[in-house]
């Protein structure tokens, strides 16, 4: 089996290549919705789960894990009763708040012209 | 069950917004890969499905059609023999190229970062 070779550059055309799996996980709507909450401010579980209606606890705890896990988000429990653990963008992170954001509100921005498109299509 | 209110702004952190499925229809990786390939130019089914390592046939074929269906894809057939069919972005397609092309290259510029980050995480 053909594996990657770091050698080479790095393209996410290439399935052997760890950007294709770095690129399946950043775009994913969970993770560019966290983020954009994170822009702000560090935040706790319950504020995320609260704000990203139809996200279940299970979706956001996998969800934090994996950000956690790529350097994206750090987690911090503070020392206190009850404890409390807040979730915010490292700066590695914060790279992503940029080209996250034009995706969030291009989606918000041309839907109109979507949904136009879907009508016509299913009207054919 | 409550239902989207158009006379409201559109909101991608609702889940009942139309918002939230675009965003999770062009927060996909194998869209991101496609509308990358077509920034070019006009692309045949076999181009894309060459140089998208790892899609199938069956994957490239649902993305297409999703794409197509959204207005960002459109699909020419040439009355040759045989048949010629190509795939190009539209106007509203075009306008996702540098959103997209920020997050791949995000990927490709950060893989370093996140993948020492990964290796620390699992030391733990």
């Amino acid at each position: 089996m053909e594996t990657f070779n770091a050698e080479s550059a790095f393209d996410v055309y290439n399935d052997k290549c760890p950007t294709r799996q770095a690129l399946d996980r950043i775009t994913n709507k969970w993770s560019a919705l966290v983020i954009g909450l994170l822009e702000e401010r560090p935040k706790r579980f319950t504020d995320l789960q609260r704000t990203i209606k139809g996200i279940s606890q299970k979706m956001l705890t996998q969800t934090l894990r994996t950000l956690e896990r790529d350097g994206i988000v750090s987690r911090t429990v503070y020392a206190q009763v009850p404890p409390r653990v807040e979730y915010e963008l490292t700066p590695l992170g914060c790279t992503l708040i940029e080209p996250l954001r034009s995706i969030r509100q291009w989606a918000e921005s041309h839907i109109k012209q979507v949904t136009l498109a879907q009508a016509m299509y299913d009207q054919r």
